[in-house]
């Protein structure tokens, strides 16, 4: 079968993976209402497409806070890459190397940090944080992102606790007992993916646990999760580099705002004094360019990674990004 | 199977209760249009989520005129609760009391007013009032149920005949021979539930009816069905304690409105004046949330708190409570 | 089967009709977009009912231009009577008289106007009229309704030539050879329906014409099939004594707009001067009640008829009228 | 089987074309959204039907820059007709003079310009053109037309490159062997579509290219592709003497507007300085009078002309449009 869209990769990875892993990744919270919004958001949006335009030669490329990048799309941090192919996250560190473009590695990876930046060491990466009750896990994960050269940190900003992801409950979750989530091994006994296990995330996080952070390092920080305009005006008081509107994929709160829809609100309020990214919901290039002009400087994808790692690891999701590429830059041609 | 939402337990008593009671219990007036609005309405209705709040510590009680309970849900008026379990409303008074949180104990109860209140001697109830045309049934039933200990009086407002329940009326629904109306078996000769029952109801209640019921108890008094801000202004200014918003569940008049998009109009109308409530359509704890939001002191669960019985009787109404309680904390700590 | 709503009639008729009858009576133009689009307005369509009125006497009987009707529901006139039940509007005319309502006959009737005033001397009974080419017809038909006893003559002013209605046209559909448009056999032969048929129909017909019918009648003059206030407005000008707000049952011109939907904006233009009736998508007690709140006087049933005439004739028909009249009653008291 | 509606042909190609040739001609870009769009749009779209007027005769003949033409319908320029009719464009070029009406033909016709002018000597044609990197292709395509008595030039402005159409991609579609783009073989060799067949277009034009082809023929030059008002304004600007919104019948830019919906600003923004025509989704005679009441000169038809062909050929397409100029007809008598 020809890989020729992102539903292809979808399709493969739900007939091909382990029911318990397409289940983890395809999951939203309650009733799935935001996870399919964010992508059913993107169809109410419609262009107004310039004719007559030169087109011939276009330049994709953008800078996340600086560092150039090939085009707009990232990788979004997911956790369990070894769930979708057994190299996990180092396959993802090269796709990205190789597509030259920005991979969040999650907190959760199944790769160490170590493995992660010496399995692709020219990549351009940040590294996604999760703040434990213990502070110290934290802030020793930060120091070494930093020293391996991870160029940015990511706090998710909308985990004080897990969503409510109903099939994770039935299917009761956990990650094989091979797989380790390598990064956390130092620091405590876990092997579990459950409501518990993120019972060692500290839910008393506040804004000014942003002023820790950056006494703790140089590195830029981008929050993700916002959804408001409040928030994003808060995210800029309190000196951070960049917000990714994000809802989790639809994985926390069911009910909030597609993030297509948001965007709009939290870029206006930023005044472009910090980069405003989004994730949730790309599955075309036109997806890109809609974001975009609302105001995204750059896209995360999450899932289709995964699917893209799920068909042929490091090469299945250069493919994605490639299709994604190409798609991108056709709509820009054709939307003059 | 694991209980993981309401809907595990719809699909539950769909399957195991005998079809005439399933049937009776998830019966809506005309096409139930509006009995699907309740629940349709709440998908409408987006949060606008905050990030990075203490979220560690919540305090979900309230009050419901003066008296605690411990999360903002409570048990609607529903009738023949020996058809959902053979214990019918001792189990819910049982459930409530352990919970602690308010019961309405409905006129059509199967249990008499003394066995509820014997059921669970310390919880918290309220008595759902019909008006009979024999209006000496209606005052000893009030001042049976403030000699009891119930601490409020909610009487039913949209009743002045029953609805038309097509499937009720294609079945001949009634009462099986060994369970009885207890409440007015003293009073009349009833053993079936069907419009013809109903015309012992009294269709000429009037907001003037409020004067004589404060004139027979000193109890609070909580008019059960209001919709509109015309209203709400009527019940203020006769003096009541409280409204519930209710369509009472789609059953009476279709073609309404959801009672969360009636909500807003009467909050806006009492003024803070007198506590508003809300029953119909709550499915999940962010369904709650979003009442509370919208000006709601509370919420009542009526069909799902009968699916509760039909599952484990007291234990599988406390199930449900309690999947309505971890949701609802779930989504504060989310939502910010 | 018990037969509870209108819907059980319709399911009947379905299944009891001869496929051609069914699918002329059931026809729409084209897509059938407005056919359907007469029913869903209403769903959207939402009450605000108010409670604790005395409900216990409700007067539902209003007048049609002076005559009193039992409640405010007639019959529409349609054609073909014979096709549903042997015999025809004479069944029509007896189940109206007994129901003490409006029975509009149809020139294309397959009884004669004498056999219907015989069949129910007392009843209330209008003249449906289409003005043929050869206007003798016409002016014929006028006077011997008016002879006969009929109350009112109603001008179908949507009809210049016959909708595009694909399923009689793949079918071919004709009368059975048994049946007859009585009323027009003097003067021409006809035996089939079809778009050629209608081209005895004279599609030069304007709103002069009303001058021309005031000089053959004494009768007042309803027009059916307006949609505009601009012709509402010319209705009121050229001295008509009502209008029905009808598209023809969605049989003429598909991507019209529901009745419900027009009736507003025409009795804001007649400001009350004529009396406004409607037909088309009238299925439950409810439809009705939304009608009159919208400013109808009173509104006519098409298709319900005829299923009530296929189910038991004179008797079905009756079955339907008091379903409507009980659902309404039931509406009018459960709104306030 | 009855052809009664467009809707007939379009299920006759679909079971009788080869699939690759349905598919090619079904095909839009992406998800189809636009290409569903176009249809759906129609539906949003009501009439305010006036009644009670003379319609007993009506004209429906207009004028395409001044040039009558029997009904406003014309035939939209696509691709390959070969692949629905062995004769190909000379079938399409006779049915639209036949029945008097506007064919515009490809630059990817299977016949060559010489013989679509010789197979319907006294047509109205109109000649659409892609610019080739190679100006000489083009500048030869636009002179041979003239030469041959096209009488307008269209210039296709939306397809610097080919959108996306994934069934397309996933076939490998190709013509067959015995197909040639007969226009362009003198000029390279080509006998494949694909996006790299597009590769040989030009996407560096601009407006100003309009000044070159106006230098290179006295024809009108007509624009399509045109979907906003600041492109209407440009089209007006440079001198053309007609526009044609048209979104490629969804085939090029997904998620762009429907074309009925593009229609109004275009409208608006020219001020009736030129002429404005749509294509995309017509499937009735009310679609087209809807087009014309929000300001369209006349409406181009693409696939159904393509499922006409693929029915009968010649005498197919004749059908088709003879269809569309009945309903048109009707439609307008019955909105008055």
């Amino acid at each position: 079968m020809a890989m020729v869209c992102l539903s292809d990769f979808e399709a493969y990875a739900k007939k091909h993976l382990p029911k318990i892993a397409w289940d983890f990744f395809a999951a939203g919270a309650d009733d799935c209402s935001t996870r399919d919004e964010n992508i059913l958001a993107y169809k109410r949006i419609r262009f107004r497409p310039r004719m007559l335009r030169d087109v011939s030669v276009m330049d994709i490329r953008t800078k996340l806070l600086g560092t150039e990048i090939s085009f707009p799309v990232g990788i979004a941090p997911t956790g369990f890459h070894q769930l979708a192919w057994p190299d996990g996250e180092k396959s993802t560190a090269r796709a990205a190397a190789a597509m030259n473009t920005c991979y969040i590695a999650s907190t959760y990876s199944t790769c160490t940090l170590e493995e992660i930046a010496a399995a692709a060491p020219g990549g351009i990466r940040w590294f996604q944080l999760y703040i434990h009750r213990n502070r110290a896990v934290s802030q020793q994960l930060v120091q070494q992102a930093e020293a391996l050269g991870f160029q940015g940190l990511v706090l998710t900003a909308d985990l004080p606790y897990t969503g409510k992801r109903r099939d994770d409950i039935r299917s009761g979750f956990r990650l094989p007992p091979h797989m380790k989530l390598k990064n956390l091994e130092g620091a405590f006994e876990v092997c579990k993916m459950s409501p518990s296990f993120h019972s060692l995330l500290d839910p008393s996080v506040t804004w000014n646990d942003i002023y820790w952070l950056q006494s703790l390092t140089h590195l830029p920080i981008i929050v993700k999760g916002i959804l408001t305009k409040e928030d994003a005006e808060l995210a800029v008081r309190h000196g951070v580099q960049g917000i990714i509107v994000s809802n989790h994929g639809g994985r926390q709160l069911d009910g909030g705002p597609a993030t297509i829809d948001a965007l709009v609100e939290v870029v206006e309020a930023v005044q472009g004094k910090i980069e405003v990214y989004l994730d949730g919901g790309i599955r075309k290039g036109s997806d890109v360019l809609k974001a975009l002009a609302l105001g995204a400087k750059c896209v995360f994808i999450g899932r289709p990674a995964l699917w893209g790692l799920a068909y042929k690891g490091e090469e299945g999701l250069q493919d994605v990004l490639r299709i994604l590429q190409d798609e991108f830059r056709l709509s820009m041609a054709l939307a003059g």
